[in-house]
């Protein structure tokens, strides 16, 4: 088993990584003692996966919640359903919810429990590739809004991550590969080497090989463990997390919610920035056919749909990231560094995305 | 004009209380800087403040929603609504929540902000005496819940709190006693002397004697904000200020919301702690009818509808003071002193419920 701190003081979480760890009893009682528990997940992985974690909670009482699957849960009515759920099972201040899922389940179970009683304990159990590696780790929870993806939400620190490998085993490949674009993502802020054995490694990785499937987990991990420590709220490097994601939140909201999974419109998002960074002279244009090489390898989609520039910048304007009317994008530097600036020709993004999306 | 501060830190907040200060534009000008504004409201503050307010905020735009009056806005759905008219005034991450009204408008906009982008600032601007003197200070925001109030919400620390004494010559006389529960409250739990000059004064501050209004004010707020400063998110000292409420609370739902005035559900409630420490020989039998006697003389009604001691009971049982399933209750020990416990005669509370709110 691996193990990551993510050190936030008070608000610190391991984050714990391997095989059957969602059977591990000692683990886990560890962090849930003798709480009252929720557990909230979706259909699919409550067919697939509760029996193990229940075999881990070793006759534990726990009330089970499981959404509908898909991100179009990701909403409001979504969260008041877990409250529902939350004081149907009395839970209390000290309890704790359980998220087992992917990145929807983890968003909305985290939201459902920083509001609960005005904040509650929950622990990240991830089951996808995405929430493991990006999703569970760092705080971040929230729903969409038809005027943004996670437009609400909050901070708030899981208790700890619990991520077992082997829920993978069941994971559809277009959801590992999405997953596997938010592994490219850390490698090309934060690591070139990484970047490197990624290249290098993404076959082994996406036909699920035990030892680099734990390694890309480890490393994308560490990458956010360190980057939320340093920048918890998001005021300052932790933005460079959202390198592809400007263009990516807009490229899933333009092509409505559920038509491109959300690491597949990072991936497109990387490129875009990737090549925008390139023809403003910021970015080497070799590195730049690097990146889209090696999503393009992974299996992920490089080109985005039509949807359109003007819709598209439209919805790039009611991103976070906006500050003082300003629009900031995340930009890679070299492979392995990324800036956050709003230091860009604005004429060469509307003509980039023209090109791309159309008009 | 007084100035108290709550000090948190970076989070620390200013409470500035005095007359004219929604027209004090130098005031509102420090906060607002040049941010995009949402003013939330409710129909009838809009109606006699608002123009005071844009006064004050001198030409500056502000987009304006306003709730219908009343608790029963205390929802999701009005949370929802606040998000829908955020996005439509493309209100960003640096921008500005103003709430201006009573402690619904700002605990559900307050709630508003804490969500939106995972958290925006916010200004408290009260204009009930119970905003004033308790929900505007200490970042408490959020919404009730079939099964509890305030049962969904956040700490959010609002940036300034600009209390605008002159707006409660339209509150009505109900709501300005009401208000003056939590005056009395605050005094109950720190402050004898305080207390003391309450007991003498009440008359005068219902009946909007300026100078002693503006006191009463002043003192309850400091009484708060010294008790936030030490335990900002509840989990010591700050549960003192619940002194009446797991009563109230459960009288508030077991009523139906809206049937009662929280400041009266909570004045039942204060004479009921008292009741049940004198009865369980925490509190001598004196202090307790001064308690009563306080609350009669200030117009508060002090014997509880008969709501049934068992759904109480249940009630309570759903309250955010429940730690390890046994419920804690704050009870008076003295005039100025009160602690928080789960050592009380569990018989001795039913018979005094049964007593005074039938089986």
């Amino acid at each position: 088993m691996h193990r990551i701190e993510v050190t936030l003081g008070a608000r610190s979480c391991p984050v714990c990584i391997g095989q059957g760890l969602l059977a591990a009893s000692e683990l886990l009682a560890a962090q849930v003692g003798d709480r009252k528990l929720l557990v909230v997940t979706d259909q699919t992985v409550a067919r697939l996966w509760l029996p193990r974690l229940a075999l881990g909670l070793a006759g534990r009482p726990h009330a089970v919640h499981a959404l509908p699957e898909g991100e179009e849960q990701k909403t409001l009515g979504s969260v008041a359903g877990i409250i529902d759920a939350l004081v149907a099972a009395r839970i209390h201040r000290d309890d704790l919810v359980l998220a087992l899922g992917g990145g929807v389940v983890g968003d909305v179970a985290g939201f459902a429990a920083a509001s609960y009683q005005r904040g509650i304990g929950f622990l990240q159990l991830p089951t996808t590739l995405l929430a493991q590696v990006d999703s569970s780790v760092g705080g971040k929870t929230g729903v969409n809004h038809p005027g943004g993806k996670n437009l609400i939400g909050a901070f708030h620190q899981p208790r700890a991550v619990i991520t077992d490998t082997d829920t993978l085993s069941t994971l559809p490949d277009r959801a590992l590969r999405a997953g596997f674009a938010e592994v490219v993502k850390a490698a090309l802020i934060a690591d070139a080497e990484f970047f490197a054995w990624l290249e290098e490694h993404a076959p082994a990785v996406l036909a699920r090989e035990a030892a680099p499937l734990a390694e890309a987990i480890r490393r994308a991990c560490e990458i956010k463990a360190g980057i939320v420590a340093r920048d918890e709220r998001e005021e300052g490097p932790r933005a460079l997390l959202n390198l592809g994601h400007s263009f990516g939140h807009a490229l899933e909201a333009a092509a409505g919610y559920g038509r491109l999974l959300h690491g597949e419109a990072v991936a497109i998002g990387l490129v875009l920035a990737a090549d925008f960074a390139a023809r403003s002279g910021r970015l080497a244009a070799a590195d730049a056919a690097r990146v889209r090489a090696l999503l393009a390898l992974s299996g992920l989609p490089v080109d985005p749909p039509r949807v359109g520039s003007r819709k598209l910048l439209e919805l790039m304007g009611m991103d976070k990231k906006v500050r003082g009317g300003r629009l900031r994008l995340v930009l890679p530097d070299a492979i392995g560094t990324a800036s956050v600036t709003a230091d860009y020709p604005q004429d060469a993004l509307r003509a980039l995305l023209e090109e791309r999306v159309g008009a």
